[in-house]
């Protein structure tokens, strides 16, 4: 593949943290499904989530939380709270968090006013408020239903429904520079985590560029062991998952490569 | 109900934070289900969780962010890391962030030896070192699969794995002091949140002490809002839910109250 990079070529480290903004998280309502999607997909083009906070929809809190974390990773991702009713502040809090100010912008206008014309609705006021971006920012495009995000500095503004994060997502995708990709393997067995943890600690401390992950699962009346091994070098993540793969074999367990069988 | 004390007769607000330790999570691998769960949980016996965080099994974070939220919140609790794997550093990294040694509990110990003696599982050191409990910390009964949770200061510690995670969580109930129960109402109508926006306004600056969200849903062609209601006083909660209802009625939808339709 000429025309890109290899993953193995980019060795920089780039790190993110998502804020989920809302109530709704908070009181167990809604359970989240946009941090592992985020996840997923910043890993495939090389950034890697640190952290995430679930955070309510409190001026304060939001713009303290994003104020703190835009200077610790080199991006951030938020989610949530910029709709047209009342308790949508993502907007205003994070032009206040840049010390900015905040007007409608003219071409998120000009795409909602069409966007209404054409399928009937009235462009109420409320529903110009979605087309309040804080100054300085550009907007991220919103195939699906057109209210945009935005981008302002190291911080990327998104809708909390999961289908719009999604093409959001996809839009701003390519204003990202990734680092390193961080690769994972697989291997499961029928095995309790008690009876291999000694020897894969010792597998670890022979490879500490490899990140051992070991999780336990359950289904119904069968139970075993995932080993997840994270790096970025393909052929050293190749090698340790080999041995892991081998470490079940002495206690007489068949792995499997992949996902938990 | 004389032998328990009515909630509305608990005004104090008492807060928590959660924090989801594990890079299965922040990677995507796992799609966390242990937040909402808490959540609910939790404002049933009147504890609002206020915050959570992700964070990675990185033993300077855990420390850092531990010491960070147990000073800025009433309880906080943890979920992953207390395994019998190298990865498994939440006991020994809270110990640290309070300043205090670790050892194997001998109750624990105990407990652990018989249920292996039981299952014919070897107790393996591996398998002890879920045992290893800060010094000073109280144990979190695990009936599920033995190994326990632990106390210490206004800190819980649980295990990650959904199940594990629930029947410590009752074990531990006991030990809270609740205060005022968020009680919430919904009103659901096949209607756009930009249609009903302002008037939802002018409704929650009427009733400043009542959190009224506004949340769409989409269920294949049907789309709508649900108002969501949260209070603590429940005569006022109903009365903001009936105003909340008419205001639907007012453009000709009929709301359904409870769970969107």
């Amino acid at each position: 593949m000429p025309e890109a990079a290899a993953p193995s070529a980019k060795t920089k480290t780039v790190t993110a943290c998502v804020l989920l903004i809302g109530d709704e998280v908070l009181s167990g309502r809604t359970r989240d499904a946009n941090l592992s999607y985020i996840a997923k997909h910043l890993n495939q083009i090389g950034v890697q989530v640190r952290e995430a906070r679930v955070i309510p929809d409190i001026e304060a809190v939001i713009v303290s939380t994003v104020n703190e974390v835009r200077a610790r990773y080199d991006y951030v991702f938020t989610t949530g709270g910029i709709g047209p009713t009342h308790d949508d502040i993502t907007a205003d809090s994070i032009a206040k968090a840049f010390g900015v100010g905040i007007d409608h912008h003219p071409d998120a206008l000009a795409t909602l006013e069409a966007h209404y014309k054409a399928t009937g609705g009235e462009f109420t006021a409320a529903r110009k408020r979605m087309a309040r971006i804080p100054l300085g920012a550009t907007l991220i495009d919103n195939p699906l239903s057109k209210a945009p995000g935005f981008q302002i500095g190291n911080v990327f503004v998104m809708a909390g429904v999961p289908m719009v994060m999604q093409v959001m997502l996809d839009s701003l995708t390519g204003r990202l520079e990734g680092g390193a990709t961080m690769q994972s393997r697989t291997v499961s067995g029928q095995i309790g985590e008690g009876t291999i943890a000694e020897k894969l600690g010792a597998l670890q401390q022979r490879y500490p560029d490899i990140g051992i992950g070991s999780y336990p699962y359950y289904r119904g009346k069968v139970f075993g062991t995932s080993l997840v091994m994270r790096g970025t070098d393909v052929a050293l993540l190749d090698r340790v998952a080999g041995e892991a793969a081998a470490l079940m074999r002495e206690f007489g367990v068949e792995p499997v490569i992949g996902e938990p069988a």
